[in-house]
């Protein structure tokens, strides 16, 4: 059936999808989420297909198509193409299978690895993919083959360097900037880190948010090679390297439900991790109230799952957990927590002693790992030299930013409002998740400078009147708007 | 927040979803498939957020809305709305309850069902409900409230009637169009049945477009009443009453994977009994290859759960497992179903018998629960004396029909094509697949007089050349599309 191109103007988010007039459809005895093949020329393309029933939406003789599409054919409104029925995918078997309570093999793990890649399973398909590793959790073997699968299905960097160092944190704790210390620490002690990042999805910023004040992080793999090679180390967004990409599109649908599938995360925070062929990882486990793992039992459980994994994997893993209850640092928000970061490395009278401490033990843990002695001494001694500061000044450098970059250069937010203590007495908790919305609702991470600076941590005296925290705005409204939320919420607790 | 409308011009399908531009998401901290409540002078929804990232798709300041929100507030292009944040549906923990494990009460299965009811949960949202209730199988308890709560949301028919007969078939099988035979035999013998028949979504008809070629099928359910008041029965179609109207819904998320869960499929079709008040109820159960039901023994499982369900919900029920391997009558799409049906009500010589004796048997079931003996004699008394004839033209001329339709007079498709037997032998299969999807590609059910006639069953000796079957399609261009089909396809198996 030949059908004239309608663009719809609007991204499904994801997979490919298509819509035919009712009329068409019925001519094809087509059905919503059955698949056609699109032919445009020599490109083909298979997708799902969506039924209108108004001549409104998609008339009789076009095919409205969504931006992936157009994209992946290379589309223009008005095109005429051919259509053809296409056999729905292996995958949807496969996902029956384990709802089922089927074992996956490697085989049918790998089908549905490549067809969420591709973006061939409608958010219907995929949701019930992710379904069925939830309430029928996938064995130890099955887990090995997924990390396995979703790290082949991506690019892979290829070094000629043992070790190579990788860090995870299973995050939830605002301002929590480790990666951007640690990697000069390890870099400047001769150990490899390539270092892949992501940007915020729900915190007020990701590691690649607070690097990009400093220094681009935007690369194709080949230059992020040659950054690694000469300095050891880099920190650059994995969003633009296509590492394990079948993990973002899990995200999404794990998202609404909060669904976190343990089998899926440790798969998608390994495979990552085997996508730079990293030799020993260490991850972070933050716990505690409003922390994403709500405490200890959690922790080790979910600890001993990753040791598990990880040696099936033949990596050397180190899973440490920390304390999640409460903000690590002064800043949140991409400026504010750069400032932190080059505070610690540059030894400045302001630096947050908290996240030096735990940049310091992880460091330590990491050079243990490698078999080098008495490491948190050592990377004490490094950050203390300043071997650190200069390290990532090297790394800022190759990666195209200013080096010479201080603190107090980074703009800030220009609308602010310093928040106080309404009566005396200890800070006993601080809310994650309140600090994360005020910070984001503030502008953070998209106005780099948006966020806010904490002026105590928990247990610290307060007397009333005193300052808790400043806001850092990128507009009058939004301080207004953050000043209204904050008749609702009570970010600090003082008792 | 004010934003002006932007219609995007089509429709979800279901869930109320309005699109907002990312920079004005950014502003509220709104992430998609969070909430947001749109008003428009009184009116006020709650609708799901999805993201737009270009300008193109949905400028800043303009609030993407699709046509389920358009219908729901009145909108029109260009309207100014408000919009403020929302909470999200209490069902989506009660939901992530159901994923764990846990068992739902009474308040909370209600909750689910208003909220599927009223298009608030995304399409992901609604999958893992269906996920949950297939992988964490509702127990009988659940699975009544369930009943109850889809039953309840949505109108009831009340009529000062007893016994009230109803009938479901599990379906699978072309031409079971008994229901049209089985009314007006009931009726006949003075009992109540008030039927409300479904459209077909991916059969070549269902009970609803067959009557729909002797007489509308869509009234309120005030004028149904009236019908069944007069005449002790009627065929109407469901879908224009909004009886249990969250089973379309559901229905419509369970198809891609072929998905029963079989506490929502019993819910599904009980629901729809109690809200027409039905008291007797027979279900049939088509079992074999080919039919939705494959074997015996998963026939006698659901028999089991029917009858433990209904006698908890204070029904009397009879189940009946019949031979579902191949179609039932000689007609398959709506004219020539309707056909086979005033044929077999009229006592014609071409009647087909194998459809007469299903309903006889049938006929005989309900009788004997209601209380009357010798119901098969009985049945076949009231055929054969001509009164069960003369109800269906009462009951036709009550929908607005007209009652003196002879079979003949019933217009078939002007293309046709007969097939025929490539060598002599015993038909030993049909595949109810292959037939439907011929009648399908004809044209049917949305062309009335398209579809296919039998000349064979299973067990019937043919002659090589001898007609097996008759194509009837209402164009030329489908007819070709269908003789294509067959090269790849055979409906008829002779050994």
């Amino acid at each position: 059936m030949n059908l004239k191109v309608k663009d719809m103007d609007i991204a499904t988010g994801g997979p490919l999808v298509a819509i035919l007039n009712q009329d068409d459809a019925h001519k094809l005895d087509l059905y919503v989420l059955d698949r056609i093949k699109i032919r445009k020329g020599k490109k083909i393309e298979t997708v799902v297909v969506d039924i209108a029933e108004s001549e409104k939406a998609v008339p009789r003789g076009r095919l409205g198509v969504f931006e992936e599409v157009i994209d992946s054919l290379g589309l223009k409104d008005k095109d005429k193409v051919e259509i053809s029925i296409a056999k729905k995918p292996l995958s949807l078997k496969i996902i029956k299978k384990k709802l089922d309570g089927g074992i996956l093999t490697k085989k049918e793990i790998h089908q549905v690895i490549w067809d969420i890649v591709h973006n061939k399973l409608s958010d219907i398909e995929l949701t019930y993919f992710i379904s069925a590793c939830y309430t029928e959790a996938m064995s130890q073997k099955e887990t090995i083959m997924l990390t396995e699968a979703m790290a082949e299905q991506g690019q892979t960097l290829k070094l000629r360097r043992y070790p190579i160092i990788d860090k995870h944190c299973i995050g939830g704790v605002p301002g929590n900037r480790t990666t951007m210390i640690l990697v000069p620490i390890i870099a400047a002690a001769g150990l490899t880190m390539p270092k892949t990042s992501s940007r915020s999805i729900t915190s007020p910023a990701g590691t690649a948010d607070t690097m990009e004040v400093l220094a681009p992080v935007s690369f194709p793999l080949s230059k992020m090679k040659k950054i690694v090679e000469r300095t050891n180390g880099c920190i650059v967004w994995g969003g633009a390297l296509n590492l394990a990409p079948a993990d973002d599109k899990i995200i999404k649908v794990e998202r609404p439900l909060g669904i976190d599938a343990e089998s899926q995360l440790l798969a998608s925070i390994l495979a990552k991790k085997l996508s730079v062929s990293s030799t020993h990882i260490i991850i972070d486990i933050p716990a505690g109230k409003g922390a994403k793992v709500k405490d200890r039992k959690a922790a080790l459980l979910l600890k001993k799952q990753f040791e598990n994994v990880a040696k099936k994997l033949k990596r050397h893993i180190r899973v440490v957990i920390t304390n999640g209850s409460q903000p690590i640092g002064n800043g949140v928000g991409p400026a504010l927590e750069a400032r932190d970061v080059l505070r610690v490395l540059m030894r400045d009278r302001k630096r947050p002693l908290d996240l030096e401490k735990k940049c310091v033990m992880m460091a330590g843990e990491i050079l243990a790992m490698a078999g080098i002695k008495n490491g948190r001494e050592k990377a004490q001694r490094i950050l203390n030299s300043g071997k650190a500061y200069m390290k990532i000044k090297e790394i800022i450098k190759a990666q195209g930013g200013n080096p010479d970059m201080t603190p107090k250069e980074i703009p800030l937010g220009r609308y602010r409002n310093t928040i106080r203590a309404k009566k005396s007495g200890v800070v006993s908790h601080i809310r994650n998740g309140a600090i994360s919305h005020i910070a984001r609702i503030a502008g953070a991470p998209k106005y780099q400078g948006a966020g806010l600076y904490l002026y105590k941590h928990v247990g610290d005296k307060v007397s009333k009147g005193e300052s808790l925290f400043k806001i850092y705005a990128n507009s009058a409204a939004k301080l207004d708007y953050v000043k209204e939320v904050l008749k609702t919420i009570e970010p600090f607790v003082v008792k």
